[in-house]
């Protein structure tokens, strides 16, 4: 994908997402945040939560998230929701999500997850194969 | 409160909150957010949500969050929630909150809402009766 | 579809939708549920919601939900979710929805929905749109 | 506490509670039961879930689940939640909860929930300080 897209998807917002406002209410913002970096790491780099977390045992913690609501979203809407790679480190790697609507980004997420051992749940190095996708992730175009 | 703290309480963390890894799935942390600012302004400000929603029109949505997660949270934990004042602006006001387990801070947000007619989305003046109670908020030593 | 099914669609069992005990958190099945019935209405019926309620003010609150959970559903697991509409009233319909996972049904629900009108909440007639659209569901082999 | 009553508490109807047609988004209503089950084990019985989940891999899943829903609830109304214990068995218990409004009932649920292995998800007798502590509960007049 261009511009240093890793992974899109669309995701359409439901009755359930919304409150009396009519809007989204914005604690599910996270939760469909949650859902796109999950379909990423299934999808897209081939190795899913259940793997991660359940076999091996590793945990990806989010560290720092900062988000920019800009407009609102009601049931109905369809949002397209891409994901960029922004920075590789030992243990770590950042993102930067937006989810967009017909009249521009809605919300914009800058997030930092942590690779950590669900045991102690201390920071561990990326595993080899995780950093392997993601620099496959990094080249695409 | 000392300290600028305007507003606080105690949450108990729920098995609802927690993911397969045991802890607090991060999502839930801004529904706990959501409700302790809906308490501060039903108890603390005397302005329930019901009433600026449903009989003004008026909403509050987030347009900025902050968020550091500093440690994990497990099930049957108690967080201290503070709630800090941080500015009050024409149509704005932005707090910066903390969630402390007993091993110090869990979660930290600096977040900043906005009054908006519930018609039109738009931006409004926070209304007088808000404005004087936000302004007791700030005296309190 | 055949055996009376009106509408079907498959599910993914999320890291979010599961508790620290690994499996899916029940209220989550609701959420599920919620969001099959948002399908069918769109996708099946041609009505959305977002018309039905946003435009007409017209709701569909459930009355009564009948569940039987038989089987355990992990992260990653994908559901089949079968939709039958069970009887159409005067004002209500009734269905029955399974959740199957590949070594038999999860969970089932008898759910009846009353149409309402979303000033008063009081129980209204179906509309005639959705009463043609649900006759056309019934006869579909 | 009188008429069977063996855990009662108020939960206040929050804003993140309702849906655009501003009442409770029905799912909601299990995460309420879910904690008020919750609150009764920790307080009324003093075994705390994440004494069962945590250290003893004990589960206590829901089986059944009959929920009636009367009136609607909207955003600030106080529910006074009423759990009865109805039976007990070798490796279940069955319970009706009703969740009150100034109106009457609003919500009433018939829940079976079952003794599990966390490692098999099969059922297993119901641990002895449960079963004594559900024993004594039966007799509060």
């Amino acid at each position: 994908m261009a511009d240093g897209i890793a992974f899109q998807r669309e995701q359409l917002v439901r009755f359930g997402h919304c409150d009396p406002a009519g809007i989204v209410f914005y604690p599910r913002y996270f939760e469909m945040l949650n859902e796109l970096v999950e379909d990423w790491f299934a999808q897209g780099l081939g190795l899913p939560f259940e793997q991660l977390i359940g076999q091996r045992r590793l945990g990806l913690p989010t560290v720092h998230l900062d988000t920019r609501f800009r407009r609102v979203s009601r049931q109905g809407d369809r949002l397209l929701q891409r994901l960029r790679l922004r920075r590789v480190g030992g243990s770590s790697l950042a993102l930067t999500v937006s989810f967009d609507g017909d009249d521009g980004t809605r919300v914009e997420f800058d997030q930092v997850l942590v690779c950590t051992s669900l045991d102690t749940h201390a920071a561990c190095p990326l595993p080899d194969d995780l950093r392997a996708a993601l620099a496959r992730a990094e080249e695409t175009p």
